[in-house]
């Protein structure tokens, strides 16, 4: 794994973390719910995505670094909670990046497996938003990705552009830095010029 | 397959399609959310049944003409969705169908793979109900076929059929399309003599 | 097996099952909602480890005794669920003692497939605690072990007792009925001294 996609994968997987523990929070769950939502957004979509892919035991839950970032971030965001809503805009820049990485991260891996170009889409972006809704469906609420923002939608094009660019034979490192940068910049510019996908109505 | 299985898992693909995708928009999520919605109501059984039985990645990740028609379903329903409401007769025709294919599918894979019982009604029913389970939590909902109706039970009584034929020796082709059938016309019985399973009250 | 792990497990499912078809009947589900959500209290949480450890298809979908307790629990809960009502203190104890029993048989067959902490703590956990997560989602309510109690604590750390005594070579059968009995002291404790882990407020 190159190193910047090392770092954006840590700072996705604290980011998510923060994110899961937030709602937990509000949800006036115990420190052990709040450790779990964290745990869940940040590392449930790669394990449903290791599922998928026949990969079992997930990565996940062996590896033990990523849990552990997981666990440190879940226990300081629960210690200073009311501090975490005054940075809410480097979260929103910190959590656009690991959407980034793990959407780059996901599709790699379902390409490297089997190229095929369902599976690539679908597992680069339950890699990175799987793990938001499981969030959102553990604090009984409709999942956020379905409903408003250009989020999703990001990682969708992230992982459609890793899969043809691929086919292609762009080298596999050098593509996965560029859909990582890529997903993020379009999530960017999406929170920048508030796009939104269509309602009907 | 068959021909006639063939042509009613498209006609269930589309029908279950559009369930989940008029739930989507009443639930006021964005075009994502109504084509997730689809997907997740038309193909989300299949894939649970491919996990549990082993299949990795999941045949509806892969095989693209069902994802395609589920897509297809959800974009059109996301356009015209209030002519929707007015052929909703028809659409509890079509996705009566849908669970008689999804029934029949799912409960000869599993037989083929492994002739247990509980297995071959458990995923002949979940590939037929999995879907719309999904679609009500997505939507934050208690899953409707969990509160009323006989409907699932039709695709358990298919499925049962399924089993205990095959072990006799019935010939899958001719069974597959028997079951589909029998489910079929369960479900249409449900409707029109208005059954309903027992509360406890 | 050891005979106190089979006669705990079967305490267990019978626990696990009224516990969730109390749910399903309080919720308005009807004979078959009161079956699902009995099922899925009580056999989900193994399911959903045995895809995690790569066991397809699951045990609880074969092995046709327990489905079968779990089926008869949950039918004879709907036919007298109002005396239920009225045995809340042993089924406590009953549910205490299956939360020590799936504990010490989720954690010991991950030890035995793969000797990994994470895994063997999240295993056991999700073994014992996950059944009753589905039961909460499928009845449209925040998981209760994410919001109170020492419940899901308990078998974190009876878990983690098992992969550090087996580290250190402890033999299995033993070690099954320790953490077993660990477990269940451990929420009998957290039951009578109101034990709960903090909010952040």
């Amino acid at each position: 794994m190159s190193l910047i996609l090392l770092i954006t994968n840590y700072i996705g997987i604290i980011a998510f973390s923060i994110s899961g523990s937030m709602k937990a929070i509000e949800k006036k769950m115990d420190l052990l719910g709040v450790i779990t939502l964290g745990f869940s957004t940040s590392l449930a979509g790669g394990i449903l995505a290791d599922l998928l892919l026949g990969i079992t035991p997930p990565t996940n839950l062996i590896y033990i670094p990523y849990p552990t970032a997981s666990f440190i971030a879940s226990i300081v965001t629960f210690a200073f909670y009311k501090k975490f809503t005054h940075v809410s805009k480097p979260l929103i820049y910190a959590d656009a990046l690991g959407l980034g990485a793990f959407t780059a991260s996901g599709a790699s891996l379902a390409f490297s497996l089997r190229p095929d170009p369902l599976l690539v889409i679908m597992v680069g972006t339950i890699t990175a938003v799987g793990g938001g809704v499981l969030r959102d469906i553990l604090a009984n609420e409709i999942p956020l990705v379905l409903t408003k923002e250009f989020y999703a939608s990001a990682s969708i094009i992230g992982s459609t552009i890793y899969y043809g660019l691929a086919e292609l034979g762009v080298q596999t490192g050098f593509l996965t830095t560029l859909v990582l940068l890529l997903t993020f910049a379009l999530r960017l510019l999406a929170i920048r010029m508030k796009w939104k996908l269509p309602n009907a109505s």
